[in-house]
């Protein structure tokens, strides 16, 4: 298959060394900046550098954007695409863009099926991509009413290049459980360091704040894009986070040790009984 | 040396493991549960079963159980240690032991440094313990006014057996640092999880999710004993904590996607610039 990737970033390019790593595809890059481009092709990431008039010869697309871009790249470019093509994104939010690609797929003859690579890194761009980043990771699928047959492609698509996993999803529902699973760690971890004790760490932390801090490495204008692009349920998670800390620090100022361990135990509960 | 560790959980077996590992001192095992000391004795952690007569041959004794339980095994026992011996805690906070065990040290005889060893697992117990806990890890050390060639011992065991840093400081520093380092972290995990989104992550995490829900798996008997007997130093940075969250979340709410992306900056700076 001709298999067209739209963004040479980490997550555009993983993909692009992940399928000529496993499979045979003929893979074509198209990116705004040439110069990434020339270095994918050179690194033998992609076999062709692509411009969106390649499209008329691409069986799958994955558009690997910002979440607004790949709408505007559609709605500027799907003339372009070939007739029963099947064009995904790999955005972190889903009610806010499928609906809309799900319209321009009906308008231009493609057939739209969403996903979302769960995976990535502290880092961004093409240098940063490899063909193991999405090792065993969770592909989740909103199929937004495709025929069973393009959503059974790229499932396949997704297991032949390293993807542990195919979690079929409602644009609904990713949302709700993405506020939870990644957004919120991602406001955690952002609000975490901005302590004035943070700076001086050094020689006091280990692996706990390792960890919370870790993704506050974080792309500022990425994921203001998606935190406002899912307000409703990242604004509901937060508040149930907001009320879970308070109900601790009541426990704490109170001084009330039953209580407070009650409330440990309840999450140390949780997380052993999900085992992970 | 002879040396005594007294509480063979997951810290004392740990330091009895990386003694044997690295060193030739004679390692004494005290522990309350005798099924816990013959166990050890039998996988050679330790040289010998001891008891709190044993104290009077100990050079170094090290306090590896909950913090008030350590300033009670010293109030019973203090008058068996050795004069000038070095005795030190492995308690994560240091305000509300210090004092007393300094007092104690001044009333028998013997040396009190207190220490802190920067490592843990989400498991507890001798079964866990491993000779490399301490590999690389920080070894905090509140000389609570002990000479300096005491220290010196100390850090030069803490250095001995694979401690990667000494990092001295004092009991209220040490406390305020720890409850942003370690303590906000698990109250934060267990705040995490207890959201009804949780029990359905599966699919819809990646490294996020798990980072900030890895130390909610918390001993809540004895963390409510150390987040109470650290009450203000907690309090105060989960207030911090409260007040950054909450100004993401009216970022969040008023749609500003300008004060949303700043205040996110502001959290990739501090990370990007202290580096980890």
């Amino acid at each position: 298959m001709n298999i067209a990737i739209i963004g040479l970033g980490i997550i555009g390019g993983s993909f692009c060394k992940a399928f000529k790593k496993h499979t045979d595809h003929h893979i074509i890059g198209i990116n705004r900046t040439q110069s990434v481009a020339n270095q994918a092709l050179l690194e033998g990431a992609i076999d062709e550098i692509g411009t969106a008039d390649s499209l008329g010869k691409a069986d799958v697309v994955f558009l690997c954007m910002y979440p607004q871009a790949c709408v505007d790249f559609i709605k500027e470019n799907g003339k372009k695409i070939k007739k029963g093509a099947i064009v995904t994104d790999s955005s972190g939010i889903k009610r806010a863009i499928c609906p809309q690609l799900k319209e321009l797929s009906l308008e231009h003859g493609f057939v739209f099926v969403g996903s979302h690579p769960m995976a990535g890194k502290e880092k961004n761009g093409f240098e940063v991509s490899e063909a193991e980043l999405y090792e065993g990771a969770s592909f989740i699928i909103t199929p937004c009413g495709a025929e069973q047959k393009y959503v059974d492609t790229l499932s396949e698509l997704a297991l032949s290049i390293g993807f542990g996993q195919i979690k079929l999803s409602t644009p609904e529902e990713h949302d709700r459980m993405i506020a939870f699973t990644s957004q919120l760690p991602h406001v955690l971890a952002c609000s975490y360091v901005m302590s004035p004790s943070c700076p001086n760490h050094k020689g006091f932390s280990a692996g706990s704040y390792r960890d919370v801090s870790r993704v506050a490495n974080i792309n500022s204008k990425l994921w203001s894009e998606l935190f406002l692009e899912n307000r409703e349920p990242l604004i509901e998670e937060l508040d149930i986070l907001l009320q879970n800390i308070g109900k601790i620090v009541d426990a704490v100022k109170q001084n009330d040790r039953d209580k407070l361990a009650n409330l440990l135990e309840e999450g140390h509960k949780v997380k052993q009984l999900l085992g992970e």
